[in-house]
C-alpha cells in the first residue's frame, strides 16, 4: 500500500506528450480525487514530465515519463484508471495489449482516439481499420458523449471518448433527433489549429497559417460518420448530412453552425424549451439567447448553444474548446461518472476570458 | 486645361477616410491612367491625405482632404469619374445631390455602398430605405458584379459596386444558375474584421476579437437578398437560401462555403468545365483543383473557387479579399470597363503571400 | 448573520465591468474562502453579473451589479474586504469616500489602480494628481508587490496593487538591487492589448491591431517611476532606466527584456543561485534555464524569469499574464496574505497552455 | 536571340521554393524590365512554378522549376543576373560553382544568404564557416545595404544582400555613426515568424506560436556582428552592442527599438534634421514624427524610422517588412542600381495597409 495522498483514483496515462495529454495533466492538477501515478512515453522516457511540459513547472515534481505502465504505482487506490492519449491505430493496438495483461484487466480505461467510437462496420473499416484487429474488445466500449450516454457511462468500464468536432455537432443537434427526424443537415465547423495535434505539418507552419483559413477533408472527414452515429443513425441511412470542417488561424476552440429546415412549424421559444429540458441535467451545456462565441468557452469544459429561427429555417450554433470539452475535460467528466463522483469535480471552472 | 500628367481619368472620391477609400487610394498609386484629383472628407478637411493614411507617405504629396468636390480639378481629362465611399444611406443622399449639380451631371460614378444595389422593392425598403428617396436616379444604376454584367457595365454611367460577401457568394454559384435551378442553398461565410469598417465597436475591440469567432446577423444579413438578386432571383422566389456570416479574428479576407444538392447527376470534371467555361473571359476568377484559402488571394483582386462533389452533394468554396475584389479592386475593374481600358489595368498583381 | 457559506472572507468589488474585474471574478470562482457579496457598477446596476460577463454563466447565479456597496452583505464574515477596480483618479476618489464611511472603516482594501502606488511626490504629481487630494490616506497604503513586501502586506490593511509592467520589471531585477547597484538599465516591454482595458480606442480596433506592433509612451510611461520605486530608488536618483513598452497583436501576456552590464564579474550559475535564493519563498516566481515565453504563463499567476550572460552583459527576461500576476492574481495573493491564508490558495493552477 | 519581351534584364533564380524566392517572384511580376527566365529547385524540378507558389496562378504561365540554370534562357538580354536564394552555407558553395562556369562568369549576382556579408574574419569563421572555402571570391562582394553603399553597388557585380534584422538596425543607427561615436547601444528587435523560413520547426508550429512571444539566440545572433559591420565597426571594437531578437506571433514585419545615450547634447529637431539629411536621396526610408508601426510598412519596401529623446536618452525605432526591405525588395533595389535603372522601379508601391 504505497498510496498516501488519500485520493480515490490512480490514473495512468498512455502517451504523455501530445496536446490532449498536456491538457489532461493541466486539469488534473485541480482534481481533488485523482493522482497521476504513471505517464508513458516511449520517445521521452526518463525525462521529467514538467520539463517537457514547461508550463507545468511547479506541479508533478519529480514525475518522469516511463517506458510502460507500472502496476505497482496504482496500488492502494480504490479506483485504477488508464487514459490512452495515442494516435488512431496505435491506440487500438496498445489498448488491446494492455487489456490482455492480468495486472490491468480490472482497470477502467478511457480512449481519446477514434478507434473505438464507431459501430457501423463500413465506417470503421474506412476510417479506423486497425480497430478491426482487436476483435470483441471493441464491443465493450461505450461512446463517451456524456450528455447522451450518462447512465451507460456510469456502469461502463471502457469509454471511447468522442471526437471534438463530433461533440460540438452532436450536442448542437441531439435535442432535435426524435424518431421522425429525417431532414438534411448542413454542418459547417470551424476549428482551432491545436485540433491537428503536435506533429509538424506544412499547413500548420505559423507563417502560412497566421492569417489563413481553409476548408479541409471536405465531405470526407471521419467525424461525419461519428456525428451520424452520435445522432442515433448507426445505419447511416436516416440522416442526410453534409459536413465540412475549416481550420482557423487560432489555436483553440470549435464553433459550429448547423443548418436545417424543421419538418413542423415551431416557435423559437418552443425550441429553446426543448433544448433547456433536454439538457436540464447537463451542467456543461449552456443555452444562450445570443449567438455563441469562442471567448465564452475556451479554457473551460462548457459547450454553448444558440438557436436562430426564420420560418422553417433553423440555424444552431455551438461552441466549445476542442482540447477541453472536445477532449480532456470530457474525459475527466467521464472519469467522474465511471468512479461515482460528482460529474463536475475538478472541471467546474469558467473560461479563460479573453484568449 | 490644368491636367499635365497625360493620364486619361480624373477621379474624385467622396468619403476619403474609411477602409475602402484607403484601399482604393493604395491601388490607384499603381494605375497608369488615373489621377486622384479631389478627395472629400468633412471630418478631415484640410489635413494632408498621406498624414491621415500614414502608409501612403511618399504618395499623393501635397494632396489634402477637401470639404467638397472641386469641379476645376477635373478639367482637361477626357474621363471624369466619382467614387462614393460613404456609409449606406449617406451615400444615396450625397449622390443624389451631386447628380443634381450641373458641373457633375456628365460624370461617371461608382457607389461602394449598398444603396443602389437591390431591385426588389421590399428588400430595398427593409435594408436601404434612404435610397427610396432618390426617385428615378436608382434605376440608372447597373449592378457592378463585373463577371456577371461586364457588357452592361461597359455602357453604363452609374455603377452600384457589389457587397463583399455577395461577391464571394455570387461568383461561387453563378455558373450553376441555369433557368431550372431551384435547389436550396446553404451559404456559410467567414469574413475578416475589416469588413465592419473603421468605426469602433465593442465586438471589434482587439482583446475581445483576438482569438474569438462568432456568427452575426444570422439569417438577417442584408447581403442575403443581394445574393439572391445577383443569382438572378430578383423576385426572391426561386432560390431557397440560408446565409450566415461569421467574423474571423483576422483583418482581411472572405472564405465562403456553399452547400447544395445537384438536381441532376454530374461529375466533378463536368462541373469544373462548366465553371472554366463560364469564367473563360474573367481573368480574376481562378478555378482551383484544391480547396481555396485566404493566403492565395489576400492583397489581390482574385476570387478563387474550388468544387467538391460527393454523389449529388456539392460544396463550392470561394475566397477573396473583402477590401479588394470585395470593394476597391472591383471598383477599379469597373472603372477600367467604364472608360474603355483593359479590365486588369492597375490591378493585375499577385496576393501578398503570407499575411 | 446572513452568511451561510462557511467561507471566511466577504469581498466587495468597486467597478465590476472592466477586464481586471472580470479576471478577478473568474479566479474567485475557484477560491475556497471567498464569497463575492457585492459588485458595484454605476453603468450596469441592476444587470445580472453573469449576463454582462457572459463567460461566467453558471457561476454567481442571481448576483446583480449594484449602485453602491451594501454593508449588510458583509455581515457574518470574519474578514471583510473591498477591491477597487476603477480607473486611475476615480479610484482615489471612491476609496477616499468609502474610507470616510463608518460602516467600511474597518474593512481591508486593495486598489488595482495606480493612485496609491508611488511615493515620490514629483512622480505622483505628474502621473496621479488626483491621489494628492486624499491627504494622509495615501500614506496608509503598502505597495503590493508580494514577492518584495510579503511581510508588510501581512500586517497591512490597505494595499496598492502593482502595475502589470512594473511587476514584470521589478521581479526581473529585484535580486540584482544590492545597495551598490547603480548601473544603467534598459527595459523593453511587450504587452498584450488587454492591458489597455475595455474602453474602445482607435489603436485597439481589431483590423488595425491584428498584425501590428508599435512602441507607445516612449520614455514617458507612468510605470517607469513605479519600476524605479519598486527597485528601491524612491528618490529617482540611483537608477538610470530607459523604459519602452510595446503593444503586441495578442490579448494577454507581458514579456520583458532587461539589459544591463554587471559592475562585477559574475558567472551565470552564480546569478542563477542569487535569483533562486532570492525567490526561495516565492512559489509564483519560476527561474527558467531557457528563455521564457508567454505560453508558459498566460492564464496563471506565475512570473517566469530567465538569465542570459555574455561577459559583463546581462539580459534578464521575464514573462507573466498581465491580467493575472499583473493584476487579479496578485490581488488574490495579497488577499490571502492580508487574511492569514496560504499565499497560493485559489490561484495555484497551471497556465492555459496553448493560448 | 530568343528574347522577345523587349525587357532589359534576364533573371535566374537559384533556390526557388523558399519565402524569399516567393516574395521576389511576386514583386517581379510588377517589374517592367525584368524577365524571370530560369528558376532552379532540385526538390521541385519539373513542377510548374505557379502550382507550387499557388498565389502566383495567372502569372509565369508555363514556367517550371529546373535542375540547373539554363544559359540559353538568358540569351538576347543586355543584362544577365542571378539571384541566389539558398540557405547559408549551401549558397556559398553553389555560387562558387556557378562563378567557375564560363557561361555565367560575366553574370551579375545577388546573394540573399549571409555567406558573403561579413568581413571580420573571426565573425565569418563563427557564423559562416562555409564561406571561407570559396577563397578570393568573397572579396568581390559588396554589402548591399543600398542606403549605405549606393555608389559602390552601382559599380559592383556581386552583391551580398543584407540580413533583415541587420537592415532594420543599420538604417536606424547609421546617421548617428560619426567617427567619434562610441556609445553602448541596446538593440531590441521583434520579428515576424516568416523570418525563420519555410522549414518546419517546433517553435513555429502554429498552435504553439499563435499567442506566444519569446526572445531567441540572446546575445548570440549572427546579425549582431553584421550590425556592427554595417555601422562601420569592422574591427568589432568601437561599438558596444547588446542585441536580442524576439519572435512575434505574426508572419511579417520587423520592429526594432534601439536605446542609447547621446554623448553630446542635442535637440530632437537637430536629430531629425540629421536623419532627414542623411536619407535625403533614399526614397525608401521615411522619417516619422510619431512612433513607427508595422501596418505602415508591411508589404512594401519602406523602412520607417522615428526618434524619441529625453535628455541624453535617445530611442530610435525602425520598422520594415522582413521579406521586402529585409530581403526581396532590397534585392530588386540593388538590381535596379546594378543595371543602371531607377532605384524605385517595380517596387514603388504602398504597404498592404491592414495586414
Amino acid at each position: 500500500m504505497k498510496q498516501q495522498s488519500g485520493k480515490k483514483i490512480a490514473l495512468g496515462l498512455l502517451g504523455g506528450t501530445g496536446y490532449g495529454a498536456a491538457e489532461l495533466l493541466k486539469f488534473l492538477t485541480q482534481h481533488p480525487e485523482i493522482d497521476v501515478v504513471s505517464v508513458v512515453s516511449s520517445s521521452q522516457a526518463g525525462e521529467l514530465l514538467n520539463e517537457y511540459h514547461r508550463g507545468l513547472k511547479g506541479f508533478y515534481e519529480g514525475l518522469r515519463f516511463s517506458e510502460s505502465l507500472d502496476p505497482a504505482a496504482f496500488e492502494g487506490y480504490p479506483e485504477k484508471l488508464i487514459i490512452a492519449a495515442l494516435p488512431h491505430g496505435k491506440s487500438a493496438e496498445a489498448i488491446f495489449q494492455i487489456t490482455q495483461q492480468a495486472e490491468f484487466k480490472q482497470f477502467k480505461l478511457i480512449d481519446l482516439s477514434g478507434d473505438f467510437r464507431l459501430q457501423n462496420t463500413e465506417a470503421v473499416a474506412a476510417h479506423y481499420p486497425d480497430s478491426l484487429k482487436v476483435g470483441e474488445l471493441k464491443a465493450k466500449f461505450v461512446y463517451g458523449l456524456t450528455e447522451k450516454n450518462r447512465e451507460q457511462i456510469k456502469k461502463a468500464r471502457y469509454i471511447a471518448n468522442p471526437g471534438c468536432l463530433a461533440s460540438a455537432a452532436a450536442l448542437a443537434l441531439l435535442p432535435l433527433m426524435e424518431p421522425a427526424f429525417k431532414a438534411r443537415i448542413v454542418i459547417d465547423a470551424k476549428t482551432g489549429s491545436s485540433g491537428a495535434g503536435r506533429g509538424l505539418q506544412e499547413s500548420f507552419h505559423h507563417p502560412f497559417r497566421h492569417s489563413n483559413l481553409n476548408a479541409y477533408k471536405i465531405l470526407e472527414h471521419r467525424h461525419e460518420p461519428e456525428i451520424r452515429e452520435a445522432l442515433g443513425d448507426v445505419g447511416h441511412q436516416r440522416l442526410n448530412t453534409m459536413f465540412v470542417p475549416h481550420v482557423l488561424p487560432i489555436s483553440r476552440g470549435i464553433l459550429l453552425t448547423a443548418y436545417l429546415q424543421l419538418p413542423n412549424k415551431s416557435s423559437l421559444s418552443e425550441l429553446q424549451e426543448r433544448y433547456q429540458s433536454f439538457y436540464s441535467s447537463s451542467p456543461f451545456v449552456r443555452l444562450r439567447s445570443q449567438a455563441v462565441d469562442l471567448n465564452d468557452v475556451v479554457g473551460s469544459n462548457f459547450c454553448d448553444i444558440s438557436l436562430h429561427l426564420r420560418g422553417p429555417d433553423l440555424v444552431v450554433c455551438s461552441s466549445l474548446d476542442n482540447l477541453v470539452k472536445g477532449m480532456a475535460g470530457q474525459a475527466i467528466q467521464n472519469i467522474n461518472l465511471l468512479c461515482g463522483l460528482e460529474e463536475t469535480l475538478g472541471i467546474w471552472s469558467p473560461p479563460l476570458g479573453l484568449a
